[in-house]
């Protein structure tokens, strides 16, 4: 029965598990690539959906039209729920899936860190869905504002509330900024200030940056008028606002929460050793510790470089991607896989109109507008789709002319429900 | 307390209540549109969005966006409830509106004729959220059929029933069917061939054409693949399939329900007069009979032409919108309104790929390539938004040149469930 190729399954479609696939192709192997949607989404950009930049679409690539490129390649839309190691088969919500290889590449969740309220009541920025689920909240916030007598309670629906100062935090609070004032400001006659509230639990933004960097962001976000605050934790998320822990409370209709992530992955049959987030300790061929012929990559692995843990970005997956796929083809002849070694080019991120920071081979510091199109450029560059590329730049340069976005789509195809008893309300 | 302008309240952004809307702006009056939905849907390119052809957001246009440049005019997001004639006030679901006059333009819905299961179980075609749950349910009976082993599963996955043979079915049977030549069959590895059936009650096609572009239409679907069949009832919708009057029973795991619509509105204090499909008897003048100050237009509407009821097409609802509001601004100038005038300059459909029909201004026939083209040129001017206008004409010229449509994406943002249960399954 064995005559068959070797089967090696992907688990994940993101940019570690599409990068192995196409690294993989027309290789002596058949691959199977299982995500439990049916396209790829490119993270990155998920913020500009949130906040009405883009259409989901133009940041979600069809992984068919991926595939159909690649002979050796095929697609199973599925949950995958379990993996057996020594069976060799991976459990889906529609098949069991035998393997030769495994890629074990599914990625991270928002982590709640047990806050009391903030898994049920607060918004994440992880999934396309989440983000047009935020896009649709934010809108429905100035939707109920509008025709709001209550002053407290527009007040309440106009101050939206992000917890947490890396990366997907300050780009958030820039983009619903400029959004509010540009946009939305123009078409909703609202009598309320909008307030965006940034809470950050350390004392500086972006983390894992240079200190220069992380107040430039601090001075461009307070200027625009995002109200930092620093040394601040949440104790708890309710429908009408956040709990401080010093006991303060924040009446807001929307928490959303980018207070950090961790590994989601199927279950397995053995324990595998974890570390922080929850992340799979693998050996620095990104092969599972007992498992040889099963790799662990992108954000669900725990990897090393220099003694440093990695920080979760795109270019650390694609590069693992790459590395898995060398090292399922150095197997198949025999050979001992090699260890993976991340180049490490930088790091940006992007404030607001004009504004970014890039952080480059670990040594050159930039910020202000070459930072904020060095992003830009980059983002295009990688983003998946000749054509989702240039709807995106259109987009984005309309943007900047017009200081207007387009997207202002409540579809509501999945209902939300504003978290509070709206009452008293005449026209 | 009755210094301010004279209140004209629009319930729905249709084609007939923006149509108004846009007539009445920069008058002596204050206007407030409601809606459900914060957008304009462009109806008659819903068989695209559910065939892949374009994104939702492409004909859905935001109403801020239209009411902006429109300074006497505001925007509700709600649903009227209820009409109170005598007070004049609109219940919706958020506050109550009072009105000087209404317009009621609130269209239509399916109607699916009492046929058991057919609300339950089948897919319609009225709002954008009904293409886009049917785009999703094909390509989840696609990516089911590949990995499914039982060969007569694979077959009702892979059967699209359509019920109706009117412009709606004949569209949405030649874009199936073009979509699965051209994309599916390029991107899935299936074992089946793919069925598409269309019913129809009547002995033809398209019955509000000349019989000679009914047998066209027919000739052009059957000679695509579509198993069109004639005089054909349905009497009931399950799960797995439809069962005939005549007892045969087709498995097909999609059905979709394109056989009539029927007046969708709020309820009012007093009955008003009814005709078929629920419309409104409504005086020439477009108004309610026993009260002056309130109209109605579009769909709910039951207005006749020469003695023949009109067909329910945008042009006549276009038509209506500037009709009441002319009207309107009559009543205001104390002069009587006037009697509506439909001035018909002709239908068309589209079939498939450089086929359709038009009968121009009531004696001209014309199908084939050149209706084809008039149909979609007539649309693209009608679409509103410069933006949608350009991104449509790009999708159309792509999917023209490559035969292969963009979007396949499963966003599943409402989880719909295939109406089966799948057992028996390997890879």
């Amino acid at each position: 029965m064995k005559s068959r190729k070797p089967r090696v399954v992907v688990v994940g479609a993101g940019f570690a598990g599409l990068r192995a696939v196409r690294q993989l192709a027309r290789n002596p192997v058949e691959i199977l690539l299982i995500d439990r949607n049916n396209y790829h989404t490119f993270i990155p950009l998920l913020y500009q959906v949130a906040t009405g930049f883009i259409a989901p679409e133009q940041i979600a690539y069809p992984l068919r039209r991926v595939l159909r490129r690649i002979p050796n390649a095929r697609f199973l839309m599925a949950e995958a729920n379990y993996v057996n190691f020594d069976r060799r088969v991976v459990e889906t919500d529609v098949v069991n899936v035998e393997y030769d290889y495994l890629i074990m590449a599914t990625g991270a969740r928002t982590r709640f860190l047990e806050v009391e309220g903030a898994a049920r009541y607060s918004f994440g920025l992880n999934t396309l869905e989440d983000a047009v689920r935020l896009r649709e909240q934010i809108l429905r916030c100035f939707e109920e504002a509008e025709h709001q007598s209550d002053v407290d309670i527009t007040q309440q629906l106009l101050t939206f509330t992000i917890v947490g100062g890396g990366p997907t935090g300050v780009e958030l609070a820039g983009a619903v900024v400029d959004w509010v004032q540009g946009t939305l400001c123009r078409n909703y006659s609202i009598s309320a200030p909008v307030r965006v509230i940034l809470l950050q639990s350390g004392d500086r933004l972006l983390a894992g940056f240079p200190e220069g960097l992380s107040r430039y962001s601090n001075r461009q976000l307070s200027r625009r008028g995002v109200r930092v605050h620093f040394q601040t934790r949440v104790r708890s998320v309710a429908p009408t606002g956040v709990t401080l822990e010093d006991g303060t409370t924040i009446e807001t209709a929307t928490v959303i929460w980018t207070a950090g992530v961790e590994a989601h992955r199927p279950d397995t049959t053995a324990e595998v050793p974890t570390a922080t987030q929850k992340k799979v300790v693998v050996r620095s061929t990104l092969q599972f510790p007992e498992h040889p012929c099963a790799y662990g990559v992108g954000d669900l692995a725990y990897v090393t470089q220099d003694g440093e843990p990695l920080v979760g970005v795109a270019p650390e997956a694609l590069q693992q991607g790459t590395t898995v796929a060398a090292n399922i083809k150095r197997q198949l002849q025999g050979r001992a896989p090699l260890t993976f070694d991340y180049f490490d080019k930088g790091r940006a991120a992007i404030i607001a109109r004009n504004a970014g920071v890039a952080y480059l081979f670990n040594k050159i510091s930039v910020r202000g507008f070459f930072a904020w199109f060095l992003w830009l450029g980059i983002h295009l560059y990688y983003l998946p789709g000749f054509s989702n590329r240039w709807l995106v730049l259109v987009s984005w340069i309309r943007d900047y002319l017009t200081k207007y976005r387009a997207i202002l789509h409540i579809f509501g195809f999945k209902k939300i429900t504003l978290s509070n008893n709206l009452k008293d309300k005449k026209i």
